[in-house]
Formats: structure tokens, sequence, C-alpha cells
């Protein structure tokens, strides 16, 4: 079952229906709308002000998404649809948040049914990391493809897998939590705190520079220019990669290592879904060719022949308005009639 | 989307339409016909000779075909539809055995049209894991859920997936290999040949032998029952979990560390498909329910709180006849008008 209308021809000017996306997170909220093709006709960011509590961030989700609305030159009675994606904890059918770890104190919210009734709009929701793989399915690099596998890399690994044109959600709106699964079960990395061996714990941005710490610590008298990105607070997966491309020995071991660990939740996935493609977005992916090279090169080492030979490796393409632009097509495939 | 329609009521004379399931082996073909409510009407065991190649092997597995519809009290030409279960390397939508290793020389063979005309009745194809996670979903363990994820437990680990009714076959027929999930990045076993750290180098019924072979070479003056029944040639999966019962402390870990290893598998599914169910099947299941409660404590320590209080944990139901029956229902499927 394929849900999408691809694109046909050249960009024409844009015409109904038109859908708003909004993409909440811990700090920051996205919107815009999008057209029925998936172009996205504005483009807004504001402060999600979460420690304020769900009260306010929902007159601010709501700005947002009014903001965007003007933005395109439109009205809201003229948006046939809302999306909104949130981090969980969530249960993605009954629109309800239940104890994100991002938004401290939004706990047990009817989110759906509260933007709803603010926007005046119908409102489809769904998880983030799920809507950024149904916008790159819609529209992104999945475009032309029937099943797909989106690693979205930042504090966390987020995943979001269309299988033959659906969405896994899960029965407990766990589906696509692959940034959780275990690739090694013995001595492995602690995280989140009381659990070993997740992908999340080798190869998050995060966990890149934690290891970048652990390996200057391990040996002090190691020469690297990380040891100066670290004395200047500046030490980040960019700055990890940008070493790595200047030449530091260090770095590139680091880069390298993750690049494997990534390549080992691909094959696990490969494994599992066995989809056309899978797509990796986040702030790395700024670290270009190389280093989509390195992953590919390990799945073609670890993963079966067939799959290692077919599935296509790439980058996301959406960047940054993936969420907001898959969460409105979200509410398209919900809503459109 | 729900595929199949749920038994209703009592047990009643069999009705049409009838479907025929055949499971193809290694070294068997087993085979029946089952009701449009999935009961066996007839269930056939015959040598697949598959070293005599697949002229042969498709003559024998006609025979069973036919054998269960005579056993059945029935004739061809009143089978609906026919289904067959095959071991890998496979192309599931082009019916075709690519090069299976359980069937040397079964190469590149369209084995799907080929029994089709040898039997002349309308051929449904699929892997044979898949096939067996369709029959306990139809009619088996899962029957009362729309998303499960089987394990099947022997030489290697099979696994079948259904989420929300639809089978996931995956692009490449490599949907639910997951035998092959790497658990183990760094440092792990190597299964098969060249690939390290999976799933099934750990968890098979194959590799419980192996470690319990690896444990006595390595401790020369242990004393274990498992070292007489090593050399009475009695070393199997079985006679381990019968020691392990009995108290012999290294089989009791072995098969603590099997459950283990199972978890794994089954929180890595938990983040990824998130089903309703997960389920074991094979002979390692005549352990009992205290090896299933082990495999329970360790996914409750491993997975995230709502799928490990959710997701239910049990064994198959449907013992050795899954295959066939899963088959057959697979053939419902695709042919019931």
């Amino acid at each position: 079952m394929v849900s999408r209308e691809r694109e046909q021809g050249s960009a024409q000017a844009a015409e109904g229906p038109f859908w708003l996306g909004i993409d909440l997170g811990g700090t920051n909220i996205k919107s815009g709308v999008v057209d029925d093709q998936g172009h996205p006709l504005s483009s807004v960011c504001r402060p999600t002000e979460a420690e304020k509590g769900p009260a306010v961030g929902l007159i601010n989700l709501a700005e947002a998404g009014r903001q965007a609305v003007a933005e395109a030159g439109l009205t809201l009675d003229q948006i046939a649809g809302v999306g909104l994606g949130s981090p969980g904890l969530m249960d993605i059918h009954a629109g309800l948040l239940i104890d994100p770890p991002n938004l401290p104190g939004w706990t047990n919210l009817p989110i759906r049914r509260l933007l709803e009734e603010k926007l005046g709009r119908p409102t489809a929701f769904q998880n983030d990391a799920n809507a950024a793989a149904f916008g790159e399915f819609w529209v992104g690099a999945g475009r032309e493809v029937e099943s797909l596998v989106l690693f979205t890399l930042g504090t966390g690994v987020g995943c979001g897998i269309i299988d033959n044109g659906r969405l896994i959600e899960g029965r407990h709106s766990h589906g696509a939590e692959c940034g959780h699964i275990i690739i090694q079960m013995e001595g492995g990395r602690e995280w989140p705190p009381g659990y070993f061996g997740r992908l999340e714990a080798y190869a998050s941005a995060t966990a890149l520079v934690k290891r970048a710490v652990e390996a200057l610590d391990r040996d002090r008298n190691l020469t690297t220019s990380l040891r100066t990105l670290l004395a200047q607070d500046n030490l980040s997966s960019r700055t990890i990669f940008e070493a790595a491309d200047a030449g530091d020995a260090l770095a590139k071991r680091l880069v390298r290592e993750t690049a494997r660990y990534l390549a080992v939740g691909a094959v696990n996935l490969m494994h599992t879904i066995d989809p056309d493609m899978v797509l990796f977005a986040g702030g790395m992916i700024a670290a270009g060719p190389s280093f989509l090279e390195q992953i590919r090169a390990d799945i073609r080492e670890m993963a079966f022949p067939i799959p290692a030979r077919a599935t296509r490796i790439e980058y996301a393409a959406l960047g940054v308005d993936a969420g907001f632009i898959g969460a409105a097509g979200w509410a398209r495939f919900k809503f459109k009639p």
C-alpha cells in the first residue's frame, strides 16, 4: 500500500490543500505549511519554553502554527489538517504525551486534542522520528522507494521505519525505537542509566563526544587537537568530525568507530525490515560523503550479500525541515479525502 | 489490516474451501490439508532426498501433497490453493529458490511454478519461518493479536514477523532474518563463518551444544553429567535441558545464558516492531515454563517499561505442524476470494 502521491513534473504555483506541520522539541518548536506536493511555503522556529510547563508550551505550539500559516500568506481556515510531531514517551493513537524526558512535567497530556481545540483544525499526532521518516518517504530521499529506515543522530539516536508504505508505530508506541536495540550485550556501555550496550550509547552525537573525553582521559600524554578543543569547551560531534578531516589521528579513529556502530544498527534493520533504503540524518551528516562511504563499507562486510548489494545507504534529504514536513505529510495521510 | 477470520464457536464438520500446506525442509517434507478454520485434516512426513537434486525433490514435494490430500479423504480438485514454505536463500515474490544452504544444488529454481504445474492448483510461496509465524497468527498462539514476532530455535534461529496483520517479507526477501541481528559487535562468536556476534551464534540449539563442548574443554576437571553425555555421543539441546532440570550446575548455567540471549533478541524486536506478543518455538520449548520465566525476567530487565509490561512472551502453539498450517494459511490469504 503506497500512501503518497508522487510529485509530477515541475514545480507550479502552490495549490491547496495545504497542510500545517509542527515539530515539537525540548528546546524549539519548528513549524511550516506545505502544499499538497510537500513543498514548504513557510518555516518558523520559536522557543518551546518547556520548563514553563505544558500550558505555556501549548500556547507556543499554537502560536508557532499560526505564524507559519501567516508567513505562508494563508489563514487557518485554508489549512486542511495539522500534523504534530513530538518526542516520547507517548501513546500515539491516543494523542497523549505520557512522560517525555525532554519535556519534564508534560505528563499524561492529551496534546493532540488540546492543540486541535486551540487551532480549530483536524490534528494528527505522531512520534517525531516517525514523522521525519514519513517526510523522507513522502518527498525526501525516499520518495522513490516503498520501504525505508531513517536513523536521526543527535542527543540520542532516533529512528523511523516505513515498511511497504506503512509506518511501523508499534502496538505500544515503541515501534522503531532502534536507538535502543542491544548491539553489545556483554560489557556494553551504560546508557540510558540502567541499560547496557544499546546503539544510542555508541552512535549518538553525545556518545561520540563522551568517547572522545574518555580517550583523552585514558592517555593523558596523547597529542591531539581534541584536547585543545576540550580545554576551549568546544568539543562537539561537529568539531570532532572537522578534526578528523584535518587529519587528527584520534578524531579519525573515533569517527571510524562511529561509522562502524551505525553500520551495525543498519545491518540489524536490514536483517529485520529489509528496506529499500537506510537513511542517516542529523548533524553528523555534515561529515560528508567519506563518512557515508565508511558506513557503506562496514555494511557490505556485515550484512548478507543480497541486502548488502541491493540496499541503498544514503543521507536524508530534508534536513531540519524533515520534522515539520513529515508531520504535515502525516496529517495529509490521515485527513486527505 | 487483519487478514484472517477468527474461528467462531465450536468445531464443526470440516467444510471447504480446503487448503494444502507443504513445509519443505532439508531432511523432511511435512504436509497437510487444513480447513478454512485452520484445523488440520491430515499430516504427512516424508524424506526430501535433497541430495538427489531438485527433480527428485519436486517429485517428493508433489507426492507429499497428494498423500496429504488423500489422507484427508479429498481429491486435488477440492483443494482451493497450495502453500509452499521453504528455507532460503530465495526470492519470495518470484517464487524462486536462489541458493538454500540446506538444499545444496537447488539453485535458481522456480519452485513455486514447478510445483504448481505438478499439482495443477494455484500455489503460493513463502519463507518457512514466515509461514510458521503466519500460522501462529492465523490459528495459533497469536490468533487474538494483530502483531507478533516468532523465534524458531533449531539448527539456526528462524524468525517471522507480523505487523498489524501483515507479514514483513522485506524488499529483498530478507525480512525477519533476525537470527542474524548483531547482539555482540565486539568480541562476538563467529557464525556463520565470516560473520560475528549474531543472535544465531548464541541462541540456537546448535550453539547451546557448542557452548557446552567449549565449557567442557575449558575446564577438564569439572564434574558434570554433560561430560558423560558427550562421551556417549548424546549431548544435545534436549539432554542439556534435562541435565539442567536434574540440577547439573553447568547445564543450568548454559540454559540460563540461553534464556538471556533469547531475551536480547526479543528486546531488540520489541524496540523495533513493538508487537503484541513474542513467541518461541522449536525443540527448546520442551524445557517448559521455568525456561520461559527466565526469558521473561531478562526481558523485564532490559526492555523499556511499557513494552516490558505489555508484551506477552509465550511459547508457540502449533508445534511441528506450524510450517504446513502456516503455508496453507498463506495460500488462503493469497487465494481466498
